[in-house]
């Protein structure tokens, strides 16, 4: 029977339409501030590991029942995503929206799975979810403030935890993460889906092999105009726009300064760095622009709209951050962010090494000298050096898609390295140390580019830790299904 | 008779390459240590401008009589491109080494011009230059120590002043062309050449024009490997090898830690943010990776040849620095600065506007939405936002050359305000503020990137001084000279 992935596509991305936006945020207002007096105090901690989480091997997991909490736009594509793998159930879905819970329910009815448990009754409804006893792992898509406080809860509960990105807002919040986990020995892996990009992880691989020589410097960015969703005002609760619920997002930059989304241009360098894994970022400094877009787009739209005046006060994010990191030996990282200018899409992604460099926006270009390697000899570059990992699972990850595959590689790492009892690749220290960025960029931002340290998560296990495997050395047993026809209806199955 | 203008540089060429490196150093060892602890008295220093030198126009010298400083690389390619210029009379010229004079004066005479004095008995011998009675402009060339006490020098006996980069090594020798320039009223220009390239101009006339919207951040760098010269050991006095006279260079790099060389990145940015003309650079932080390079190469060569050896000890300066630096407005700038490992060249160029960017390395992109521009769209901004002084005067730049042709316009530009007496481009607070980047972002890593304030060269006077001319609203009179053959002789004649 002939596989139909894409036409399958159409379906689920109809699904996904009907689940837009996220949960709403208890007590938001209260955490709106990053409590910046208190962090020269939550960086210096005196935290000593109790278990090292890092190459930590959960028991095996053949089959992983999941929870799936926040279902907007990246929840509901989540739960597409999971269910094109080998051993996975989809248990549970909660959103305080009931037509996002239904739009993913119906998903899942539409390719032949069991119904999957309810919860959209309120604001707390999502511990129902996770105390339910036959979970074991705890997907988690909501607006930013609900990600560590889900995540704490789900690891007490015997639950792993996984959560979109950042994973803690607050430099508390991450070490909130590391104690849980250390002491629950749950999994708590950051959703950084930006690690598994194809030339991310072309280039994590020539770093390893030492193609570049030493890796001296690293660059990272979110650079990605969100004007438009960020200004975007939600309709009820009954319909789905596209709007971020109750306007999460723009409290979020109407409340803090600083480089708020830090990880998807950090990540993958602290990979290639060997953050966390023989080196640590040590300590940074970060500068803000002025806000010269947001405080003019609410006057704006206030002007024909009373809604948007409850922004009229507002101390708007500066538009463009960069703040410039110090490892331990002596490497440096620089990372930007701005959502609010108009620009073309980067993350920048630049390695460089002592002998070469690569960088991916805005072309991908790779040097092993002093000049940029032809297009003849990048496709070279491609076949020889591409990991495992994306051998395995590339192209399939292509046709499910998700930001043109990588959020599947990742979503099928996750699971095969729980189905084999493996290690993840990213680990609650690596989670914690990518987000902290946040709060401490704030921090340097406010008290004019100071320095400021960034804390070891990993109470100095960091030296001993070793590198995650991007070559699948063990596991990568789990399959990806194919889509048939089953009568009228679509159907997935083993392939 | 036809004009030759290639056939003649060879002959330049040729003359040029008789004259590589520069002038010793006296005194090199006393300061090629930046003096860190008194650099937080000199950022504060309390100096109350005796005369504003931004828009002053001195009184017009139809022809200009030039004296040279320091005729290696940089020198002997001025004397040459500086003969192209109506109303130029190169009158002296100077280098400790008498084989680099003489290869500037044969080129002189193979054009058919008067000898010019010669200067080359000693380290001082600089000095009896300068104190010519009939010379209007002293231009330097030599290392980096000599920059400032030249131009004070030059100043001080009445000339005007123009160094190359970077025209001051420390915030007091910045503090002493300010004061020395607003008490005698002379020119002191820093020959940022890189200002003059083809896209630098470009952008900051559609940066003008308001095309990217409000500019909220720039970026700019000197990567460019170096290894090669800065490790290359001189022959005698008596030959030209190319190599940086007593290794001036690589005694910089091993003594000082931090951006060396900021101001090919930062001029043309700081001239897009009008910076010193309606706003002004505030505070920076700056980060340096460790030495990967430098100290493995020392122990190398010191191998086969204790000439080396007396690196042996050098903390030699981390490979790659990154300096962000916030405006009394709110824009932010990243300089970079790498001359130790293996990269393709870059200055970067970025300019970000509210809506809109370019950037020059590695490609020349321009965006003025959330896509690049097209190559006919970008043969259109060529077209339609060249700015008046590329127009006139790049075509026959491109043929004289010099880095492609920004030399040669710099030089013409810096003779046609002279003799037409207008303001300069890049006074001396430009210069200044340009430079003293180096050691403030020596003192940020000496101090864990903690931030440092820039001082205000201008005594507040920022606040309304005017941008720079670039559409030669006035000026514009000096001709290019052609190259003809007579006889046996090759000459140059007004056009």
């Amino acid at each position: 029977m002939k596989s139909n992935r894409r036409d399958f596509l159409k379906i689920a991305s109809f699904a996904g339409a009907g689940a837009v936006a996220g949960t709403v945020i208890p007590g938001y207002a209260a955490q709106s501030e990053s409590n910046l007096a208190g962090i020269l105090k939550a960086v210096k901690k005196n935290h000593s590991q109790k278990f090292n989480m890092s190459g930590y091997a959960a028991p095996a997991l053949p089959v992983v029942r999941i929870g799936i909490i926040g279902l907007g736009d990246r929840g509901s594509g989540a739960v597409e995503r999971l269910s094109f793998i080998e051993g996975v159930e989809i248990k549970a879905l909660c959103d305080k929206r009931e037509v996002a819970v239904k739009g993913s329910q119906k998903y899942l009815q539409s390719i032949g799975r069991s119904a999957a448990q309810e919860f959209f009754n309120g604001e707390d409804d999502w511990k129902k979810l996770v105390e339910l006893p036959d979970l074991d792992l705890i997907y988690t898509c909501t607006p930013w403030v609900l990600h560590t406080p889900i995540c704490v809860y789900a690891m007490e509960h015997g639950k792993h935890a996984a959560s979109e990105v950042p994973i803690a807002r607050t430099v508390d919040e991450a070490w909130q993460l590391i104690e849980t986990s250390e002491r629950t020995r749950k999994h708590c892996m950051m959703l950084e889906n930006c690690c598994y990009d194809f030339f991310e992880l072309l280039t994590l691989n020539m770093a390893r092999q030492g193609m570049f020589g030493d890796i001296i410097h690293g660059e990272g960015a979110y650079i990605h105009n969100l004007m438009g969703y960020n200004f975007k005002k939600p309709l009820d609760d009954r319909q789905a726009d596209g709007a971020y619920t109750d306007m999460w997002r723009l409290k979020e930059n109407a409340a803090r300064n600083g480089n708020l989304y830090p990880t998807h241009g950090l990540g993958p360098i602290c990979q290639v760095l060997n953050i966390n894994r023989g080196d640590r970022l040590e300590y940074l400094s970060s500068v803000s622009t002025n806000d010269f877009t947001m405080a003019p787009k609410e006057k704006e739209l206030a002007a024909s709209d009373p809604f948007f005046a409850q922004w009229k006060d507002s101390k708007f994010r500066g538009n463009f951050n960069t703040t410039i990191i110090r490892t331990a030996l002596g490497k440096s990282i620089m990372v930007q962010h701005d959502v609010s200018s108009v620009h073309p899409y980067s993350r920048i992604h630049l390695v460089k090494g002592t002998k070469g460099m690569a960088v991916k926006y805005p072309k991908q270009l790779i040097a092993l000298g002093e000049s940029w390697l032809k297009d003849e000899e990048m496709a070279n570059m491609w076949a020889e050096h591409t990991p495992e990992i994306v051998k395995r699972i590339g192209e399939m990850a292509k046709e499910v898609g998700g930001h043109g595959g990588m959020d599947f590689i990742m979503d099928w790492r996750l699971i095969d390295c729980l189905r084999n009892g493996l290690p993840l690749d990213q680990n609650v220290y690596d989670g914690a140390t990518w987000s902290s960025i946040a709060p401490l960029s704030e921090w340097s931002v406010a008290n004019k580019s100071q320095s400021i340290d960034v804390p070891d998560f990993t109470s100095g296990s960091w030296k001993t830790n070793k590198p995650h495997g991007i070559n699948l050395e063990t596991g990568g047993t789990t399959k990806v299904l194919e889509v048939e026809k089953v009568g009228a209806e679509m159907q997935l199955n083993v392939k």
